[in-house]
């Protein structure tokens, strides 16, 4: 009666499903947000060999592809509530990988107190595919968007930047540092700010997640907003691994720059807000630098020495 | 500044951009139902060479992929209102592709009256795949699902079935009709049963719509409400064409019954309330039979005769 379709969903997928997914065995899942709530949508599809490697735990793959999105999510200010999981299945995905994947969604629906809602499960002949749909809520017509930063705003970036591109060169083979165990953690697992959640609400004025690369990503929003920005390099947080490699190597710091999947918040401040803001904030959250009149991103150091990239952010299509 | 993702979204799909959106130049979505109203979401993942053959027209491939979400939305009893799109691109999607694959949403997006909220464009060294998550609008409290249909229940399915299955066969070559421009085109561009919409909502007790085979989707419905079905074969509405296949060789029917791709609403509707509903609807709609205690579906002849099934849905996971 079942077909193995459906057993596989109830097997592994049911036991993760909320309200409004009706135990997934239906075609479509209800959401209804809180009162007082807009809904926020984020999606982003992961390709194996693309934006993983492939032989990860499939655990950390599926924490990985929810936590990508959750980082959009909190970036425009919404807490996550709910995703949708699409999964394009190799040969190579057997039970115990199911399970294992499952599992991974298990465990951070349990951190972000959040429920699977519904999906879609394929065989492809190509590389796994993954694709999640992340909903969130934020307060009524208060999400923060890209495009509504001004000139004259403080700009600031959470935890630190560079990380995860170094983790992808350890994995690589082509570095090797002090803690290679902590930068692929940072590479494998990233860390949605959802502590900066009420911080991004009050006082943001324009809000990224910085997944493609800090610098590149910055130009993305001075782009949405119009306007240009002024970085100072040594004001960019990096970790003491990052920071001993930088020391040795001048490329590592561009790298970190321009690296990407650092799943950190890039967010701009009001000038008069600014104040306020650092005397709120407890949190491990950095001031790099400032939006201007113009367009373009200028970054230097402390002694005014411009820094300039050969590619600012990575591109699925250079 | 703007690097070549950004310049393909801007360039293909940003025109199609509706409100909450940020014109897709941000990380997420807002969405906001009307008033009174539920938010429904589904989602379906196309691979080319599973889903559909992959050199298909790329506005057809466009429409194809939202039409079969939109088709889950009306099951539900809900109505299409926007929609995220998440693309795995190979280097066959040139810009002409790109081009002609945007012209196929924004029509749909007018025979609809929905827009592009969101989405997700990456490379994939894989086949081409994309994911649509369908976002849709029904009356508060008011979805209609698949496990609330009751023993005694008349079933109805709307349309024609087996049009799709057999306009496969012959882009394979394995099936020569009178009209196979009409099952190609069937195979090739679902239609969403919107105009049920209001007749769903009044009056069906459960539904879905019949994308894996008739008689294997109503096994789901049946299982997932807990109650057995008959059907009366000659009963089951199919075209002039495919009944003119079916007459020369008894296979079609088989193949009709059980082939999917039908998107056509397969819904039951209260036995007290079935005189009322046939009185109200005036459109293509046919009961093939009841629901009733037990599990199974047993579909015979007008004649008695029961018709044995070699399987009754298309899988993924055989």
């Amino acid at each position: 009666m079942s077909n193995p379709e459906q057993e596989l969903i109830q097997t592994y997928f049911a036991p993760l499903a909320g309200d409004g997914a009706a135990g997934l065995m239906d075609d479509a899942a209800t959401w209804v947000p809180a009162p007082g709530m807009d809904t926020v949508l984020s999606t982003d599809t992961l390709v194996a060999g693309v934006h993983f490697i492939g032989d990860e735990p499939a655990d950390l793959i599926a924490r990985k592809a929810l936590r990508v999105n959750f980082s959009d999510l909190v970036a425009k200010g919404a807490a996550p509530c709910g995703y949708l999981v699409n999964l394009g299945l190799t040969t190579a995905q057997d039970h115990g990988w199911l399970k294992q994947f499952s599992e991974g969604l298990a465990r951070d629906q349990e951190e972000f107190n959040c429920k699977l809602l519904g999906g879609d499960t394929v065989s492809t002949p190509g590389p796994l595919t993954l694709s999640i749909t992340a909903i969130g809520e934020v307060p009524s017509g208060k999400v923060v968007r890209r495009g509504t930063a001004r000139a004259g705003d403080v700009l600031y970036v959470t935890g630190t930047i560079g990380d995860s591109a170094l983790g992808l060169e350890v994995l690589k083979g082509r570095c090797k540092s002090v803690d290679d165990a902590y930068l692929i953690d940072r590479y494998r697992l990233p860390r949605p700010r959802t502590e900066c959640l009420p911080l991004i609400r009050e006082f943001a004025s324009a809000a990224m997640d910085v997944s493609d690369g800090l610098i590149g990503d910055l130009e993305q929003l001075c782009l949405a907003s119009g306007v240009g920005a002024r970085v100072n390099a040594d004001l960019v947080p990096v970790s003491e691994v990052v920071g001993s490699l930088a020391a040795l190597d001048p490329g590592v710091l561009i790298r970190a720059l321009t690296g990407g999947d650092d799943y950190e918040i890039l967010f701009s401040v009001s000038y008069k807000k600014a104040d306020a803001f650092e005397a709120a904030c407890t949190l491990d959250v950095h001031n790099i630098g400032e939006l201007v009149d113009g367009t373009g991103v200028a970054v230097s150091t402390t002694a005014g020495e411009a820094i300039e990239f050969p590619s600012t952010s990575w591109s699925h299509f250079d």
